[in-house]
């Protein structure tokens, strides 16, 4: 942040009818439909177009592409906004303001001014910091259980986490796997005792408490892990394991006050709009209960869309 | 079809945890999401598998396909959804009732039993029923300005119909078209007064009432089109036209009340549940602003997951 950019940057600054921040899917999409819609737009990515999608090892779940690796359908998705009409600039998002005509973003290279501005900067899954993970995520580590739950037809698996978020994978995966463990760290349950008396009564789970994970075994996929319960070591033969101990949404580049929810989500109306007239936000930032890439191209469709309105 | 199945299929019904009444790109997501977590789903289509998405000549704003034919796409999700175990029965369904333990859907050929039905029957648009339609259809010819609009930048085009839709359409077109004309039967709009005040102000939009479409010229692609103006003949010279004279939810096939829109469309919860426990619905048919296929698969991935609930 040292330097030229700081002192004479500011002063000149790139004008957009719509400036998007992130570029996963939902931003990508939004940039579809806004350009599609003969808007000017501008899209912000600060690593790679197509953000999380980017990553899995396989999706299986995108309607329309049976099977596809993450970076081919990012790849897609950011070939598809750019031949729309979408400008893509490489660069990180470190503030947003309310101007007289619209908005100002900032990024360390460049700024922009904008009268619509979509915040599609999804969220990052809280990783359980172990070695191998990362080799290992998308080949038996997964931070979706909806989204890679059907990969595991008939396998033991364990879910990592003690919140809903974790007992929603369990209600999913107990249906698929031959077994759940649910393993959580204290002996309580973020998602509440009456959460955990329902979940309960499914016969193929076992409730792992006061546990934590220490190892992954595996090489090209993962083969079993080593939990550490009550400081006693056990290991378990699951070839999956949902880490589900939450995300954070990342919020403080914008300098003014919207609508959030409790876990720090923005709230959305209809259109995709924040409690900010003419700030939209779509993707795995808004609050919701379901977060899909397919969902997510449907928010950027509506928020790019609406872009265009006059409502 | 003749023969043992109708002579005794009524009384043998099939079993499903779901059904799903409808084969569009609402209905095959919805296939794809509660088949991928280990349901057993049937899903009835009484013609072609891809529904209305299946029509267009292109599509260019399904986001990861630059551009893509109707009938690619819709085989695209077809087979997707059937690699993911989805049943697809070609019938078509003429009532769906409650029963004890869920629902009851019978089929003109067969009948079916399940706990959960999701609802993905789409909508037909009306059509202007005149010599050509048909076939220059996606050639000029279009019943969504934000889906095919895109394709006619900087070209005069014409919209259809004097209600929300139409105006929506004109806010939609007078930023890529070089010149919009909006075609409406009567003198008077029912999309009111004010809607029309403000559209007037776009310099490009010339709006013509008492009109009504009565020739397409044109082979490979729509060239012209003659219209009647106060009886009087006239032809503009436009390249698309925008048909928005409305739609018709066909729900007569349900033997019970449930919530609907003034338009008639079904109100859902943010899980697609509709006012009745455990029946679902998705796509074209539910009350919403804006139809674009993404945003039908979107909803499918939600209502299809919802089934798997226990919420």
């Amino acid at each position: 942040m040292f330097g030229k950019k700081r002192n004479v940057g500011y002063n000149k600054s790139m004008k957009a009818d719509v400036v998007i921040i992130g570029g996963g899917p939902a931003g990508l999409s939004a940039g579809i439909f806004a350009c599609r819609a003969g808007l000017n737009v501008v899209l912000i990515e600060k690593l790679v177009a197509g953000g999380q999608a980017s990553v899995p090892f396989k999706i299986a779940n995108y309607p329309g592409f049976k099977e596809i690796s993450g970076p081919d359908l990012a790849e897609n998705l950011r070939s598809h906004a750019e031949s729309a009409g979408l400008k893509i600039v490489y660069d990180e998002v470190v503030s947003l303001d309310k101007t007289k005509s619209g908005f100002s973003v900032s990024a360390k290279k460049e700024s922009f001014q904008a009268k619509k501005v979509i915040i599609a900067c999804g969220c990052e899954t809280k990783t359980l910091n172990l070695d191998g993970e990362k080799e290992l995520t998308g080949k038996g580590v997964s931070y979706c259980a909806s989204c890679d739950g059907g990969f595991f037809k008939g396998m033991p698996v364990a879910v990592i986490g003690g919140g809903d978020t974790a007992i929603g994978d369990v209600d999913y995966l107990v249906k698929l796997a031959s077994k759940v463990y649910l393993i959580n760290r204290s002996e309580k349950f973020r998602a509440g005792e009456r959460e955990l008396a329902r979940i309960k009564k499914y016969k193929n789970l076992e409730i792992i408490t006061d546990a934590t994970v220490k190892k992954l075994h595996g090489k090209d996929c993962l083969e079993k892990i080593d939990i550490s319960v009550a400081g006693k070591k056990r290991q378990l033969n699951v070839k999956a394991i949902f880490v589900a101990i939450g995300a954070e949404p990342k919020l403080d580049f914008i300098n003014f006050g919207i609508d959030t929810d409790r876990q720090g989500y923005i709230e959305v109306d209809s259109d995709m709009q924040t409690s900010e007239k003419n700030l939209f936000a779509c993707g795995d930032i808004i609050s919701k209960d379901f977060r899909q890439i397919v969902i997510a191209c449907a928010e950027g469709a509506i928020a790019g869309n609406a872009c265009v309105g006059v409502r």
